[in-house]
């Protein structure tokens, strides 16, 4: 494990210097490879998918897993998407002169090797492998066992393209190793520079535990959205609706309800009549069922991030309650008020510690796309480094250069 | 230790949204705390001096243990420093607006509980605090035991300023517990979002090992300096001198000096020279060797940072060669290279991975003071997060505040 390693580390010195135009380039024809190899992409997943089958994976898990031409397309287009980027590497972040003479340059460089440990879908391999090199960054990509065919030929196919023009093939390292190799691999330390985890909170929290290499937490959303009694109630309703229904199996969609005392009973029966619409299941607090026919909540549901289509719902006493409840529960991920209310609004935004806090807005932008970063390796629950929507601008760090004549210290 | 940590967690709340003038104001009363209460200080000090020559320390680190009044005015006025620098907490670091409507601000706050890890020197306690009080940060201290006494007598003094100004002591939390419970103690990451460790090797490596919560490595500075062929032999002289003898205890002082081979002839002789006039040992490869008669390296020494008036000279082909030695002895913290030929330089400068990287100057000026970040709270070896000199600046993290007026995703 050590020399695979060791050879990312090489390469990654390598890719750090090399010119926008050649990784832009290589960019291109990573994404057209993909696109004319399709047919042994397609043939890979085949295999995983009937042993998904076999093995009875739920069928959101298959859908996740599952490759046709319009997926294989997607992904291409966002390898493409990647080339046409700046380049986040090169850039003068500060520059400033000391009274000695001492010019300091602060500019952006590659962290170095970064590897991303994923679950199920394929696609993932793909944006990940783009996005580290467009960054100047090696990647060590470990994917789930149940995507291994999908991902190894998907990884193959761009290393391909690495050593066709004169690239060492280690610049994206592929690791097919067991959990247990995991830990030792966790002590690399010397040989990664960051460990990107993306998936459900046991593996994160397994490899936080573990890890001696910094973490990049992506890990649950879970989200809240706080309807304050000065609202406008369409507002408040397209905004539940659209915050929970228009996407529930994703990290920014919301699991819990907060809703002040002194509007429930005029709100609640109007979005029971909308969530009926969308079939979504409904828990609430003993205040909540005492307004609408729903089943109670037990203590998990607030701590639960349901990816599917239910929610929790809670009567709330006023903002800084709401807030109280979001410290408690929430995952630092997307918060949201609806309110015409500029205190309270100005009370939620400052207080709640998330990465994004939406004013009447729903939590579902919370999306590199969306934040306008082109492709994102996911969004980071983490406070330091990056937190929120992680783009290849997030995948840089920065050194300090300083040019002299001669100065010395006094 | 929950039930402190929760206490700690909770103030740092309350302590993220106080204004810039309140909090500038207690700043200037702890550093007038400090000022006035002396005697509480100095006496628990010489309990600690005299239990360091009971345990024999070293002088060295009786140096780093004792306090007199200047001292003591030195850790008042970088209170006051920082008390003088600007707010890091509330700027607004981008903003844009979507297509949507939808306006992003995304604003520097505070990172939370930040946990500090230090050894002897009583002045960190007084910086620490002050450091991130200012950022908005609460924070947990663990010194060593070393200097308990004083420790506890300037952490409480800075908690009494708190009182009577209305806040929590739990702000400024002082830890006074054994190694074995650190353990338990890095995994309390709901309740300490950074840990940064100061101190030597051993300790960061323990830390970094078991805390699941993120870590900011202090550690050492293993740095080199390279003499290039194309070179001013004055600057070279000087650089070489002020880079190894100014100060030898530091993180920022060269352990290992590079030469040319065909500059080593010349240059050598004269080096020896001016180190002999400071008292400097000097060990060589083989090459040196053959050149000066000193005495020669182990394999061990270019690893050590010796933190003392020593140094090891290697011979080297050329830049290449430089910057390979670099890339496996080095710790990220300081390199520097002397030479007048723009090519060469480029080369070192792009290629060597390390937070500060000098042409034509010493590495000593890696340095939060001298860089003008006011107060530091040390040197990260880090590439994640902050790099470099730490000041208030980067003991912040970000949110995004999302102002919309009843947006929802298509």
């Amino acid at each position: 494990m050590k020399k695979v390693l060791k050879k990312t580390k090489n390469a990654s010195k390598l890719l750090a210097n090399l010119k926008t135009n050649k990784k832009n380039k290589i960019l291109f024809k990573m994404a057209n490879a993909i696109l004319s190899q399709k047919d042994k992409i397609l043939l890979a997943n085949k295999i995983d998918m009937k042993n998904a089958q076999n093995a009875k994976l739920s069928s959101a898990l298959q859908d996740r897993l599952f490759l046709d031409e319009e997926r294989i397309r997607a992904m291409a287009k966002s390898i493409k998407d990647i080339a046409l980027q700046k380049d986040p590497i090169g850039r003068v972040l500060k520059k400033w002169k000391l009274e000695n003479g001492l010019k300091i340059k602060q500019i952006s460089v590659p962290i170095g090797v970064v590897c991303i440990i994923y679950e199920s879908r394929p696609n993932v391999t793909c944006d990940s492998a783009a996005l580290c090199f467009k960054s100047g960054n090696s990647c060590v990509l470990k994917g789930g066992k149940e995507a291994i065919n999908s991902n190894k030929i998907i990884a193959q196919i761009l290393q391909n393209v690495l050593v066709k023009n004169g690239l060492p093939k280690d610049i994206i390292t592929f690791m097919d190793i067991q959990r247990d190799e995991v830990k030792k691999f966790l002590n690399m330390d010397k040989y990664i520079d960051l460990v990107i985890p993306r998936g459900g909170e046991n593996l994160v929290k397994f490899i936080s535990k573990f890890s001696s290499i910094p973490v990049i937490k992506h890990d649950k959303g879970l989200c809240h959205l706080y309807i304050d009694k000065d609202v406008n109630l369409d507002k408040a309703i397209q905004i539940t609706i659209n915050a929970k229904c228009q996407r529930t199996g994703v990290c920014n969609a919301i699991e819990t309800l907060l809703v002040h005392e002194k509007i429930a009973k005029k709100f609640l029966p109007k979005i029971k009549k909308e969530f009926d619409k969308h079939g979504t299941t409904l828990k609430g607090c003993d205040f909540t069922c005492k307004i609408i026919n729903i089943n109670k909540t037990n203590n998990l549901d607030w701590d639960t991030e349901y990816l599917e289509n239910t929610i929790s719902i809670k009567i709330v006493q006023n903002v800084k309650q709401a807030v109280k409840h979001i410290d408690k529960h929430g995952s630092l991920h997307s918060e949201a008020i609806v309110s015409e209310n500029k205190k309270t609004s100005k009370y939620f935004l400052d207080n709640v510690d998330a990465s994004c806090v939406y004013l009447n807005a729903s939590t579902r932008f919370t999306d590199g796309g969306v934040f306008g970063f082109g492709a994102e390796i996911g969004i980071s629950t983490n406070k330091l480094h990056v937190r929120g929507p992680v783009g290849a601008d997030n995948l840089t760090t920065y050194k300090y250069k300083i040019y002299g004549n001669g100065q010395v210290r006094n």
